[in-house]
């Protein structure tokens, strides 16, 4: 059954603040009442047809602005429901007045993103749709454009789709199975499904280690430049900025607090937390420095170690690495100032400590190897690219159910391997199928839309 | 003839920033050129007719986005040239890669106001139009909102076009009398024309007077509150606002920059500027706030001087008044703490050198009198507004061109009064016309039309 809204919500969709124009959006079976109520006089226009109309407050009459309407039938509509577009003059107080002159005309101020939630209850797009439509208007490069912009028009959903409708098929056969019990007959060949469950586990799997990548797209990535006072951290963050951001000198300490910039590479957006040096802090504030750096290292997504390939010794570069290192972050090991100190395949690179994937020989200065540097950036940082317009999970939210589902699937998998009946397998089949949906949003609880919705800014 | 120009521009015409939707204008013969690149396989749509397409990169097609594409006809959109309006996903890269799509495909980017002026240039509206509409997206209250929609619709214009009918009238009856110079007839009689002529100078004279309020409504009216120390001059400003905007305190000298804060009184935006007291500075950095001061009352339009009522005698108020007066600035003398020294119609206020008009008892820490205070505020500083929709003179530009107009009537009379000839007045008369043409543009130079457009936003 359609859903029932008892009101009519009204925004201001366009970005605050003043501009030559401003667009609101009227949702709901009244927006042509209020339509009507401030163009008084004047007919209502056909839809989708942009019409000039003079607009009034609905009581006082009095002239607010020259506006140009359009309005939108219920069912062709972003939301679904009839809709009326009112582009007025841009200025800050004619948007407030029109605005508040369709509240006064009856419609309610519109919630963070209710417009949007609106088209998901109306069926005009599932959850990981709206979802895509938030990251479409929080993106800020190609990749995660790009990426939303997929998800916007279903990639994920449709790979999430053709999953449930292999469940639904492998249940099917499950149940018939079930149906038949008391005849003792397996219909279902129980090598056939458990090879079927294998591929099944193995595209959750897939979606799943979309994960990373689409995070690092969606999100960005957190570089942080560790290392000792006068490594060359500011140089190397310099260098891969290619314009002078933090401040460089001699004198070891320079850089006492935390400076961030942001670079793109390949469309994805890499900020970069230059800190200062983490040892022989010879006073108070310098303290506090390295324990910033330390702070700044724990936020990392990936670590970037410099060392001075002229003057540390390998033992030393072992001994930061030791306190840095986070299992789980994948480290780059920059051995800087290699035209004072050149490097060759011969060199021990386990001498550091770091693996050959791991060391990374530049000069920031000279700007050797800078390619290679950000090269495994982007590889530590994003990984594998998924092509263009596939599926890829962007959201903690989605991966949680996937790991449920795969959960699910595990148990359907082992049930299966040790004779379980028909009829408990199913059990677990339909869990799987109950996360899945809860990515679309075709199973779901008020409060996930809630928190969904929320995210979003007021009028979309 | 038609003006023709060669290119088509483009332009984000709603606010900066990250919003839900945002909004693209392209105006020009190529809009359609434009549209059609870019939603290629895709029909162009009917005029008018918001229409949903998928905009693509014109070279690479690369999906950039859903959007609703409107376009409107020559001679019926807002430039007066066939305009399309792209409404896209409010992202900044969103925004910017519709943008740079839009330029690809052949259009231009817009300069500050270039829609606008493409309107005047035209004949969609009048200068003094374009600037109502410039006036309407920078308007913050309800007055000047009112004001600038007025302009914008044409009120100043068709008070101008009246006056200049009349004009051309007068002229063609003098411009009758030369064909027939030789004749020694005099067709219009002296008299008559004389008056008319009168009427004439005394509607400029009422055009031009209406500046003080409109540039008050327009522009707001700043009114310095001076005084000595402890006069209690941040107790009248809170007590206007009606809330702690400034630190108070018993100890003189307690504001020592200057304090600014809005206040709106009938529709009219009022900056209240609090001001170190301006005497008896003890040290350096008082000093620095007593020059402040005197430097925040030269640029007052209202000149507020306060003074403790118990405190402060009548010949230390004409002695700072001496200091503080200038002829062309109103001025409200606030005699503060009237709680505590009463007043009464008996009181001679010439001892304190200031008109009945201009003294205002007021206690503003206990609240008296602070509606007189604001109702004087706003009679100083406003003085009468004109009725609503009625021609006001808002810019400075206009005033110029009035008073030009106004010289002229004058050389008029005078040459009708001393029996000038009638091709000699008949200059004069010109020389009006074309000062009361260069308010709507009838009359310009490229240069004044730069420079009223260049204040505009982008896109607009």
């Amino acid at each position: 059954m359609k859903p029932d809204f008892q009101d009519t919500i009204v925004a201001v969709s366009t970005p605050p603040g003043a501009g030559g124009i401003a667009v609101l959006r009227v949702s709901g079976s009244r927006a042509s009442d209020v339509v009507q109520a401030c163009t008084r006089g004047q007919a209502l226009p056909p839809c989708r047809k942009a019409s000039k109309r003079t607009w009034q407050h609905p009581d006082t009459l009095e002239v607010l602005d020259d506006v140009v309407v359009t309005l939108y039938a219920e069912g062709a509509s972003y939301t679904g429901e009839l809709t009326a577009e009112i582009a007025c003059h841009g200025s800050v107080y004619v948007q407030r007045v029109v605005l508040q002159s369709c509240i006064d005309a009856g419609a309610r101020l519109a919630q963070p993103g209710e417009f949007t939630q609106r088209a998901f209850l109306n069926g005009r797009l599932d959850l990981a749709q709206a979802e895509g439509v938030g990251d479409l208007i929080a993106s800020e490069t190609a990749a995660a454009h790009r990426l939303a912009l997929a998800q916007m028009k279903g990639s994920l959903s449709s790979a999430l789709s053709t999953l449930r409708e292999q469940l639904i098929a492998f249940a099917a056969l499950i149940e018939l199975e079930n149906d038949f019990g008391e005849e003792d007959v397996e219909f279902a060949d129980r090598l056939k499904l458990s090879q079927s469950v294998q591929e099944l586990q193995g595209e959750v799997r897939r979606l799943r280690e979309t994960f990373s990548a689409g995070q690092a797209i969606r999100e960005g990535v957190t570089a942080v430049i560790a290392g000792r006072p006068n490594a060359g951290k500011s140089t190397v963050l310099n260098a891969l900025l290619a314009e002078d951001r933090a401040i460089v000198s001699d004198i070891p300490g320079t850089t006492r607090d935390t400076i961030e910039a942001t670079l793109v590479i390949e469309g994805v957006k890499f900020t970069l937390v230059d800190t200062a040096g983490i040892r022989e802090a010879s006073d108070a504030i310098e303290q506090l420095g390295v324990a910033r750096s330390l702070e700044a290292v724990s936020r990392a997504s990936v670590l970037v170690y410099v060392w001075d390939a002229a003057m540390t010794q390998p033992a030393e570069v072992g001994e930061d690495l030791a306190q840095l290192r986070n299992p789980s972050v994948p480290l780059i090991a920059v051995a800087n100032k290699m035209d004072l100190h050149p490097y060759d395949k011969s060199d021990n690179y386990s001498g550091f400590g770091v693996s050959p994937q791991e060391f990374t020989p530049v000069s920031a200065r000279a700007g050797m190897n800078l390619g290679l540097l950000k090269q495994r950036l982007f590889e530590f940082g994003v990984g594998e690219v998924p092509p263009r317009g596939s599926a890829v999970v962007t959201q903690a939210r989605h991966v949680e159910s996937l790991s449920q589902a795969a959960q699910a699937l595990d148990r359907v998998a082992a049930g299966l391997s040790s004779g379980l009946s028909g009829d408990l397998i199913a059990l677990d089949l339909r869990q799987a199928l109950h996360h899945i949906g809860e990515i679309t949003g075709e199973i779901g609880t008020d409060d996930l839309l809630a928190s969904i919705f929320s995210s979003f800014c007021i009028g979309k």
